[in-house]
C-alpha cells in the first residue's frame, strides 16, 4: 500500500491470512476486514482456537495423522480393525476417507509421493515406518489408497516391493466410473479400467 | 463428519475458518490443515497476530475507520487535507481509495447503504456524524464515493439533502469508462454517462 491506512497490526494480519491456501491478497484483505468487524463473534474465538491448536496439536508418531494426542484418536480407537492399514499420501486424504466412512481401519500417512524431479525419495516418506508396523505381525492387510496419478502409482509400486516377503496382503483402490459420473466426460484410461474390472450385474 | 478423526480443537478451527468470506467448508479444511502442518511458520504467528488485533483494534470514533488508535492514523495525519471528506460505504472502500492513492484527504465511513428492503434506514448509518463534522465549519468539500449501485446512489441523494444549507461543496465520483476497459463489454448506462461527461481532448 502506498500509505498506511491502519496500524501495522492489520497489515500483518492481512499478510499472514494471504499465506493460507485459497486466499489471495484481495480475499485476505476481505477476510481481515470481516475478522476486525466481527471481533467478538469471529476474531476472538478464532484467535483462541488457533492458540489452542498451536499449543496442543501434534503429529501422531504411529500413523502421521494430526491430533491433540499421540498416538492419535484413530490409532487408539479399540473399535477399529487394527489388522488393516490404509496408506494415504496426506492427512487430507485420511479425512476424506473418514468423511466417506469408507472403512473402519487404521491409517498410515506417507507425507507425499515419490517425485524424483522434486527430489522426493523414499527416505522423505514414512515408508520405513510402514514396513516396521507391518513387520510387527499384527497387520494382515495394507490397502494402498494413494492418488491415481503417475507419482502416486509409482509410490504404490515401491511400497508393494518393500512389503514383499512380509505376511501381509497388499491391495489398492479400484479404478472405475465415479458414482454419479457420466461416461461422456470420463477419460479413456478410466473407461478402459472400468471395462476390464467389470462386475457381474 | 461421521466419526472424529482428530480432537475437537481441529474441528472448531475448521468451523471458525469456514465463517471467513471466501472460504467454504472444503477450503476451510484445507486452510486448517495448512495451518496445522506449518505450525511454527503460519499457525503460531497468525494466532499471535489475531490476538494482538483482537486486543488493540478499535473503530475510529471520528471517521469509522478501523485502527489500533482512536482517532485513527488518517484522522490524526497532519499532512492530509482536513477540509475534504471522502464519504465511503465501507472500510474496504477506504482501503481501495488509499491503495490507489487517489486523494490525500480524510474519510467518513457510512457503514453501509440505505436499504429499505433490508430495514436499513438513515439512523443505521453514520450520516448524523457526517453532518456534525461538516457543521463544525472546518470542512469545505464532501466527496460522495459510494458504489454506483441503486442503493448507493439513493444514499448519496439522502446525504446531499442532509448537507444542503451547510457551507460545504458536495461532489460525487465521475462515471465513465474504466481505465483499460473495452467499450464492447460495457453496459449502456456507463457508455451513455461517458458520452454525456465527455472531456476536451
Amino acid at each position: 500500500m502506498p500509505r498506511a491506512v491502519a496500524g501495522p497490526e492489520i497489515e500483518r494480519l492481512i499478510q499472514l491470512l494471504g499465506r493460507l491456501p485459497g486466499l489471495g491478497p484481495r480475499s485476505a484483505r476481505r477476510a481481515a476486514l470481516a475478522l476486525v468487524k466481527k471481533k467478538d463473534l469471529l476474531l476472538v474465538p478464532l484467535a483462541g482456537a488457533m492458540t489452542v491448536a498451536a499449543e496442543r496439536i501434534v503429529t501422531c508418531s504411529v500413523c502421521g495423522n494430526v491430533d491433540t494426542s499421540d498416538p492419535c484418536i484413530i490409532c487408539t480407537d479399540p473399535t477399529r480393525d487394527g489388522r488393516t492399514i490404509v496408506v494415504v499420501e496426506d492427512v487430507s486424504d485420511l479425512w476424506a476417507l473418514e468423511r466417506a466412512a469408507a472403512i473402519n481401519a487404521r491409517y498410515h500417512v506417507l507425507g507425499g509421493t515419490l517425485s524424483p524431479l522434486d527430489g522426493v525419495g523414499p527416505e522423505d516418506l514414512t515408508i520405513d515406518q510402514l514396513v516396521a508396523r507391518c513387520a510387527g505381525g499384527d497387520v494382515s492387510e495394507v490397502i494402498i489408497a494413494v492418488n491415481a496419478t503417475v507419482d502416486g502409482q509409482a509410490t504404490a509400486h515401491v511400497i508393494t516391493d518393500r512389503l514383499a516377503g512380509l505376511p501381509v496382503k497388499v491391495s489398492r483402490l479400484a479404478h472405475g466410473v465415479p458414482v454419479g459420473g457420466e461416461l461422456d466426460y470420463l477419460d479413456e484410461g478410466t473407461l478402459s479400467a472400468a471395462i476390464r474390472a467389470r462386475t457381474p450385474f
